[in-house]
């Protein structure tokens, strides 16, 4: 008898699970029985959201996580969107690639999607690898991020925690705007910390922190980390499971998660709304001149509204 | 007699500029007539992207390239998405922001737009936010990004050339990534270049560029400049305006700029369809009890596919 994709990816079958990853990363995955399955399958797993400015070190800090998470005999998925990471694919890096240490640990699988040149649904994308890492069986799932940008929120609020990395540049306060959303950080994590200006950042964060976060739900630990050497990381390790168990006990993790789902949901709904309207109007869709003429010169935004007031729409 | 608010931004009045700008960014302008007015008024300046990663001296650059447009006697104005960029808000960064040497020069217009924590409509109201400058009479609107990210791909698209930063890292392919969609680059800087490796820098780009973008109309100038104590920027200048006029001569720019209206189409459709959507059903919106409910356990996917399915929509 076949298997179905469902079973091939619990048996954790790479093939399988790198098929269904491109499939979804091409757009060419449409089948909402298989979506759905897999959502299903899902739910088990513990995310993690790693998000800081390019360079800050989160592709390292991840791969100590891993070593770490490996030790304990916890299974691993990573889905990278940070074009920089050396995680990242895309041919320029391929050797970085070949180079990693996990390639060969069944228990681990890395997956990054490039932001370059994606034209949208990057969020649902990123979810979507997450769900199949999550059915493949891997407790630990990884969401690597810069941060910056709306797509890359979106992607960030898939997670139960959200780890923010910085690196020290004492005083320099620019770099926690760096950091992106600093709101949806619970822990903080200075790597780098052997060069100069470590502590001073630590506290300028702390205050930071103090200052602008009165809608916590508690006070973020600050946790100095190289990662290159390994310092600190068994900190982070220790700590992120900590804050899980300890959301978990106070209900809150139930909470945030309904919040991560309700965030997909919305998601969803302008995905589905905006596709709806282009295939109801395929030939809109790809002839400009058709769309020039609707248009007429009128402001981009009234002409959006005449296009959905004139146009029939298919709800089915 | 009161003057309008449309006469008011073309008599460059600052209080009425930055009074409209706030209430785009924060969504309480709604006045349709008035953007409408704002677009057909938005249509004389030349736009210019600068995009790059944070920290490859776009500001510094931008600095000095309006310099050299106000010797000129020409008017600019620049929409800052980059957060880490000095011109970007915050009260953090409020010194910086006093500083700045154009702070007095009524020809040139500064908005910063924080991406950090907007949870949406971030190309539109940078758009808008173009529209207005334009309005107030800027011949030229600089928009600064750091291209990484969906919704700063679509602000650069609204651009009718675009400026890419680099620093010299000699060797180091991950820069180009780094950069963002390097595809929509029209001339490329290497910014930084009394540092090690710029030549080199550049060659590895060359290269890059003629492997990568067989379907360019022309083949990208590269220039290296010191953006801090001015060198090359006149380059910088000389090259954007030859190639705009060449683009012009060509055909190229009308092309352009009925690609770059359609692009605003499509987003203004998006933004419109989903915020008919949840107009049309504000108790969904607000209450997330409900929404669960309506949701009922399936995936995110279905659950938005049976809430457009089942829900009445408002289409007026």
């Amino acid at each position: 008898m076949t298997k179905t994709v469902i079973e091939s990816l619990q048996e954790n079958d790479v093939k399988a699970i790198s098929r269904l990853m491109s499939a979804v990363e091409n757009d060419s995955q449409t089948d909402e029985t298989l979506i759905e399955e897999l959502y299903s399958h899902s739910l088990n797993s513990i995310r993690i959201g790693i998000t800081g400015p390019p360079g800050a070190g989160k592709s390292t800090l991840i791969d100590k996580l891993i070593e770490l998470f490996r030790k304990n005999e916890k299974t691993v998925g990573v889905v990278s969107v940070d074009p920089t990471s050396p995680f990242s694919g895309g041919a320029l890096l391929g050797d970085r690639i070949r180079m990693n240490q996990h390639a060969l640990d069944t228990g681990v699988y890395l997956r990054s999607m490039g932001s370059r040149g994606m034209t949208g649904g990057l969020a649902r994308k990123s979810h979507l690898m997450g769900d199949i890492l999550s059915c493949t069986g891997k407790e630990i799932i990884i969401f690597e991020t810069i941060g910056v940008g709306q797509a890359e929120t979106e992607i960030i609020k898939n997670a139960d925690i959200t780890v923010v990395v910085l690196v020290p540049e004492a005083g320099d306060e620019v770099q926690f705007m760096k950091a992106g959303p600093i709101e949806v950080g619970d822990l903080f994590v200075v790597n780098k910390s052997d060069r100069d200006g470590a502590g001073r950042a630590a506290e300028l964060l702390s205050d930071y922190l103090k200052d602008s976060v009165e809608s916590r739900e508690f006070t973020p630990e600050i946790i100095l980390t190289t990662a290159s050497s390994g310092e600190g990381v068994a900190d982070v390790y220790k700590k992120s499971l900590n804050l899980i168990l300890q959301l978990q006990k106070s209900g809150t993790l139930e909470k945030r998660r309904e919040k991560q789902y309700l965030n997909r949901v919305r998601g969803a709904v302008r995905d589905e709304l905006v596709q709806r309207f282009w295939n109801s109007q395929p030939e809109l869709d790809f002839d400009s001149e058709i769309l020039l003429q609707f248009a007429n010169g009128q402001s981009p935004y009234s002409a959006a509204r005449y296009l959905i007031n004139s146009l029939k729409l298919n709800h089915d």
